[in-house]
C-alpha cells in the first residue's frame, strides 16, 4: 500500500515518477486564467486566519466572497449555513469541514486541501476529525508569524512565473500598472479581458453596464452594437497596452446567429429601454459583438477563452440571500458545438481568428470539443485552437484524465498548454502540482505499457511542455 | 490469475478485501425501491421451477410478466420469442440461456445470474451450455425441497430489513396492512408513492384513470387540476399513515412550465374529453402537480425520487403482441437538467423542498445531476439531495463505478444512501452484495494508492454508512 | 516496463496472450466497410513513394484526395498547407509529420502508423525526428523493389478474405465485375450501396444527381418520391445480383417524420426546382425513401449501416480551398436516437427490418445505441442489430474499449461483428490488428480478474467469432 499523499502521490510508475520529479516538478507555474485580485497583490495582503483564507464567507459589507467549493461540501453533510458562510465561530466551522472533508473520499477537495495544509503550512498528517485541532492551530501560528504568507509571498514560494487576473473591460487597471511599476515584483501579473456585461444583453443590469462603458471610453452614451463594439475594440486596445495576452468569455452557450445589422440594434434599443427582446435578436447581438472581439483579439494577438454550458444561481432563495457565486451553480446541457465552429470559420474567413481555448462544463461535451479544435489549427502557433484543461466541476482526477485522453486520441496532447487555477485563493497553486502529477501518470503509464518508447528527449518535450514551455510560447510571454 | 467468482470476487486488493469481508458484507439490506408484490410477499409464494423464477412469461391471464432482463439478452442471441416467453419447455428456454450467457462476457446478468445460482441454489460452477442440465436440476430440488425458497424465505435469508415496494395512489394498500400485522414477518415491507398516472396527462387511459382515483378518495368526479391534486394528496397521507418514506416519478423528461391554473384546468378539461393538448399544457398542468406533491412530500418526510429520460415500448410489434415491461424500453437523450433545479428551487423557495433522490436512465447525465445536488443541500439532513445509484441498463460494474466516481467527484460519497434492486424478483438481492463488492473496490482502490489514508475508523464510517447507516437515517427506519 | 510495440503490444496479461496470439491473430479479414477503389484494386496500382501511399494530397485534377487524419494532425502542429496537401516537398513533409508525431503521444495515430511501418515495411524503430531519414529510405526501397506492395499485394498479404467498398446507386459496378470475372483475385470484394445523394434533399447538386439517378435506371426524368424510390429500389436490386450484402447511410441526424405522400412529392418538386424547402418537409421525404428503402434490403438481406451524428466541412475558407474529405468535419450533438427506434419500428411493424448496424459519431450516445439495439433483435440472426465498432474520431484504444464495454453490458458481445477500416488506404489492415489486441486484451482482463471463467471453449468462440466468424455469418459470406 502506498503512504498517503507521499513524494510519489499520485505517480503509480517508475517513469512517471521520472517524468514528475527529473523534468515537471521544479517548472514555474503559468498560470493564465484566475479569479485573484490585483489589488490584493500589490498591496501584498495579509490572512486573519485559516477561516478567513479557506473559506471566506459573509464580508463586513455584506457581500459573501470566499471558496464555494468547500462551502458545497459543508451544505452537502448538512452543516448549517451560519456555519458554512457565517464566520461567528471559525473553529467550529473548521472542525465542521474537517468532519466534512472524511466523508469526501475520492472529491478532489479531499487532495487539493491536505496538499495546501502540506505545501503552504507543512502540515504533516491529514485533515480529520482527530486531527482539527491540532492543525488549526499549527495554521493559524504560520499565517501569524511566517512574513512570507502573504499575497506576494505565496505566489513567490509558489513559483509562479505569470498570474492572469480577470477583468471587466471598465476596469482602470490601476493596479496592474502599479504592480507593473514595483520592481520588488518579479512575477508578471496581467489583466485579461472579460467583457460578459457587454454581451449578456437579457441579463439585469444591462443598460447600466453599458452607461459605464461609454464612461470609460468618454462617451456619453453608447447608441447602437456599433457603439458598443468599438467601445470594446477601445478597451482591448487598452488592454493590449497593459501586456493583456488573453481574455474570457463565459457564455451560457455559444450563439451564432447572423442578423442584419438594424435587428441588431433595434434589439439593443429595447435592451436599453428595458424591454425584453427574443432570443434570435439577443443571438444577432451577441454574435455581432463575438465576431468584432475575435477580429480585435487577432490582431492584438490574445487568446479567446470561450467558457460555455454553465447555468448559474440556480437557487433562488439563497441567491437573494447570498448573491452570485456561492455554490449554486450547474453544468448545462446544449447542443451549440455546431456553432463554434461556425464562429471561428467566420473569424478564419478572413483570416482574422484568434488563437482560442474552449472550454465545456460538461464533460459530455470533451470528444466534440477535440474534433473542433482539428478543424481550425493553422501555422500562426502550433496549438492555435486549444481544448482547455478540465474545468471547475470536472477539475478532479478522472476529469482531468478524461479531457487529456480525449485530447491526445483527437488532437497533438504534446502541444497543449495544460492547467490553470481558475481561482480565488493564493494557495491553489497547489492544483498545478496535482495537474502535473497526474500528467505525468498518465504519460508514464503509456510508456510502461509500451504504447509509447521510452524515448528520454521526446518525452521531456512533452512534459515541459505542457507544465510550462506550451503556454510561455502560446501567450508569447 | 484469480478464480472465478470466488470469495474475493470483485476485490482486488488487500484494503478492498478487508473493507468487504469486515464491514460491508454483514450487514442487512434496505431495499428502499422494488416492484416486488406486497400479496405476494404476505402469501409467501413459492415457485414451480427455475424457469417461474427466472424467467416468467405469458401469464394464463394473456398477460405478459417477467425478468425482461433475460428476455433480451436471449432475443439478442436469435431465440424465438417461443423460447424467450413463451413457456411450453422452460427447460430448452433453460438450456437456450445457458448458451446465450456464454456470450454475455462483460454484461452483468452474467454476474447476477451465477451470484444467484451460488447464493440461493448453492450452485458451484458457472452456468454453461455444459453445464445446464445439471444446474436445471439442482435448482428445481432446492426449489421443490428447500421450505426457505418463498418469498418470506428468500426476503429473510437475504438479511434484507426493509423492502419498499412501489404502489398506485389508488392502492388500499390491503396487503402492506396483513403484513404489518403478521408477527412473524420481522422485516419492514412498507408503499412507496407513484402517482404516474394522474401526471401521464398526455398518454392513454388518463380520464379513465383520474376516475378511479375520484373514487379512491370518495369523489364522483375530479374537476380541475386542485380537484386531482387534492386527491393526490390526500393519498399522500394515507400512505403516510402506511409508513410510507418514500415516493417515486417516472417521467420521459423533468417539466418546468409554470402556467396560469386556468391555463391547466383548460387543458385538464380537454383531456377529460379525449381531446389532444400541446406540450406546453400538458407542461403546466405537470408542473402544478409535481410542485403540490413535493410540498406534501415535505410535509410527511417523504423523499421524492426522480427517474427519467426512458423512452419505453420502442417496438411497437412486440408491445401490441406483449404489452409493456417486456424488454423494449431505451434511453432517452434530454436536456431538462435545468428543469429539475428549477423545479427543486420552486420547492426550496418556500422551504418546502421534500429530500429527493435523482435518476437519470441516460449516464452522460451523471456529472449534471452531481452538480444539481449541491445546489439544494441542506442541515434537514446529511446528502438531503442524492444521486440515485445506477439505474436499470446503468445497472453494471462499470456503470456504478462511473456513477460513484462522478458523485465522489462532485459531492460527499461518503452520505451515499446506496444500493436498490429496483427488481421484480425475490432472487436480486445478491445485486446488494454486488454492489458492494464494487463500492469495497473502488474505495479500497483509492486507499492502496494513496489517494485516501488508511484511517479504519473513517474508512468503517463510509463503507457501512453507504452499506446501510446512510439509507437508514435517510428514510428515518 | 514493457518494449514499445512489442509481440504483445496492448496485451497486458498472460489470457490476453494466449487469446491473441492462439485464437485471432490468424484469422482472415473481413473489412465490411471501407473506401477503396474497385478500380485500383482491379488495375493492382503501384505507388510512387511513401508520401504518396501515407499523405497523399493535391491530385493532378485540382481534387484533393488521402489521408485526412495526418492532414489534421500535421495542421496542429502548425505546419504550413503546403507541407501538409501540397506534394512539392514529400521528403519535407515526411519529415515534419514524423516531428508532429512524436507529439502524438496516446493518439491512435501513433499506434497505426508505426504498425503499417512495422508490418508492410519491415521497419525496426518508431518514427521520429532522428529515425524519419532512415524510414523514409528503407521504405521508399521497399516500395520501389518488393513486388507485393501493389493494392491486390497488400490485400493478400493482409490476409483479407473480404473488402466491401461503397459505392453510388449509380455506380455502373464495371470494376467490381471485372474483379469477379478474374481467377487471379482470391478474396472477396463486393460493393455497398450508398445512396446518400439521394436523401439529401436539401443539399447541393440534388436535382443533378435525380437526373443521373433516372439515366441510370434508363428513365428521361424521376418526377416524384415515388418514381425516385423505385428507381433506387431497381439499383437495390442491381446490386443485390452483384454480390451486394450491405449499404450505408451518412446522416446528419436520423429523421423520422411520417408526412402525406402528396406533401413529400410537393417538396421534392419545389427541391428540384432549386427552391427551399422546410426541415419537416425534407425530414418528410427523407422518411420515406428510409422506409422503402429499409424494406428492399430486407428483400434482399441486405445489412443497413446508419451513421450519423457528423457535420462536415465546418470551415469554410478551407473547405472553397480543397473541397471535402479534406480533415475539416465534427463531431454533431443530436437527440435523434427516438427517431432511430421509431424507423426500426416502423419498418418491424411489418416484418421487413433489415439487419441494421449504428454508429454514431459522438460517443455519448454509446449506451442509448446499446439499448436500441435490444428494442428489434430477432431469431432472423443472431445480433440482428448491431452497435458498429468505434468510428473515425472514436477509433481509438480507449474509444474501442468504450464501445466494446458499453456493447458488452447492455447486449451480447460475443455476437459482435467486430472492426472495420472505413478507408481509404490500402496499408490501413493492420487497424484489425489493433482492434484484435485491444478486445483480447479487454476479455483477458476480465478473466484474470475473476469477471468471467477461464473456459477455453467459450472464451474461444467469443474471440475467434468477433474476430472473424461473426461478420462471416452475419454477412452470409
Amino acid at each position: 500500500m502506498k503512504q498517503f499523499m507521499d513524494e510519489d502521490f499520485i505517480l503509480e510508475s517508475d517513469t512517471a515518477k521520472h517524468l514528475f520529479h527529473d523534468h515537471a516538478k521544479s517548472l514555474p507555474i503559468i498560470d493564465y486564467h484566475c479569479h485573484l485580485s490585483s489589488r490584493e497583490i500589490y498591496e501584498d495582503v495579509r490572512f486573519d486566519s485559516l477561516g478567513d483564507v479557506w473559506f471566506g464567507g459573509m464580508q463586513k459589507d455584506g457581500s459573501c466572497y470566499g471558496d464555494h467549493y468547500k462551502w458545497r461540501l459543508m451544505r452537502s453533510n448538512g452543516m448549517a449555513e451560519s456555519l458554512v458562510t457565517g464566520r461567528d465561530d471559525e473553529k467550529a466551522r473548521f472542525k465542521g469541514f474537517a468532519k466534512t472533508l472524511s466523508l469526501a473520499i475520492g472529491n478532489p477537495m479531499y487532495h487539493w486541501c491536505n496538499l495546501e495544509l502540506k505545501r503552504y503550512f507543512g502540515v504533516d498528517e491529514p485533515l480529520s476529525p482527530g486531527s482539527a485541532d491540532r492543525i488549526w492551530n499549527q495554521c493559524n501560528d504560520v499565517l501569524a508569524n511566517d512574513p512570507d504568507m502573504s499575497a506576494r509571498g505565496l505566489i513567490r514560494k509558489s513559483n509562479v512565473a505569470y498570474v492572469g487576473t480577470t477583468d471587466d473591460p471598465i476596469d482602470t487597471l490601476e493596479w496592474h500598472e502599479k504592480i507593473a511599476a514595483d520592481p520588488d515584483v518579479k512575477f508578471l501579473v496581467r489583466p485579461s479581458f472579460r467583457p460578459d456585461k457587454a454581451i449578456n444583453i437579457t441579463k439585469e443590469g444591462f443598460a447600466e453596464y453599458i452607461g459605464k462603458l461609454a464612461a470609460a471610453v468618454g462617451k456619453e452614451s453608447l447608441d447602437n452594437t456599433g457603439d458598443v463594439i468599438d467601445a470594446l475594440v477601445n478597451r482591448v486596445k487598452y488592454f493590449a497596452s497593459h501586456g493583456c495576452v488573453a481574455t474570457d468569455h463565459g457564455l451560457d452557450y455559444i450563439p451564432f446567429r447572423k442578423m442584419p445589422r438594424e435587428v441588431c440594434d433595434a434589439a439593443f434599443a429595447k435592451a436599453m429601454r428595458g424591454e425584453s427582446i427574443t432570443v434570435e435578436e439577443a443571438e444577432g447581438y451577441q454574435t455581432e459583438v463575438l465576431i468584432a472581439l475575435g477580429r480585435a483579439y487577432h490582431r492584438h494577438n490574445m487568446a479567446m477563452e470561450l467558457h460555455y454550458s454553465c447555468l448559474r444561481n440556480m437557487n433562488e432563495r439563497m441567491y437573494r440571500m447570498l448573491g452570485p457565486d456561492t455554490g449554486y451553480d450547474m453544468i448545462a446541457q446544449n447542443t451549440c458545438g455546431g456553432n463554434i465552429a461556425k464562429l471561428l470559420s467566420e473569424l478564419d474567413s478572413t483570416d482574422e481568428l484568434p488563437k482560442t481555448i474552449i472550454f465545456s462544463l460538461n464533460p459530455a461535451d470533451n470528444e466534440q470539443i477535440g474534433t473542433i479544435l482539428g478543424c481550425f489549427q493553422s501555422s500562426e502557433v502550433p496549438g492555435k485552437i486549444q481544448h482547455g484543461p478540465a474545468w471547475w466541476f470536472n477539475d478532479s482526477k478522472s476529469g482531468m484524465e478524461d479531457q487529456m485522453r480525449s485530447l491526445a486520441n483527437l488532437g497533438l496532447l504534446g502541444n497543449f498548454i495544460g492547467m490553470l487555477t481558475d481561482s480565488r485563493s493564493f494557495l491553489s497553486y497547489t492544483r498545478h502540482e496535482y495537474f502535473r502529477r497526474i500528467m505525468c501518470n498518465l504519460i508514464g503509464g503509456w510508456v510502461e505499457n509500451g504504447e509509447y518508447p521510452a524515448d528520454e528527449e521526446a518525452l521531456k518535450q512533452i512534459v515541459t511542455g505542457i507544465s510550462y514551455y506550451n503556454a510561455k510560447r502560446y501567450f508569447g510571454l
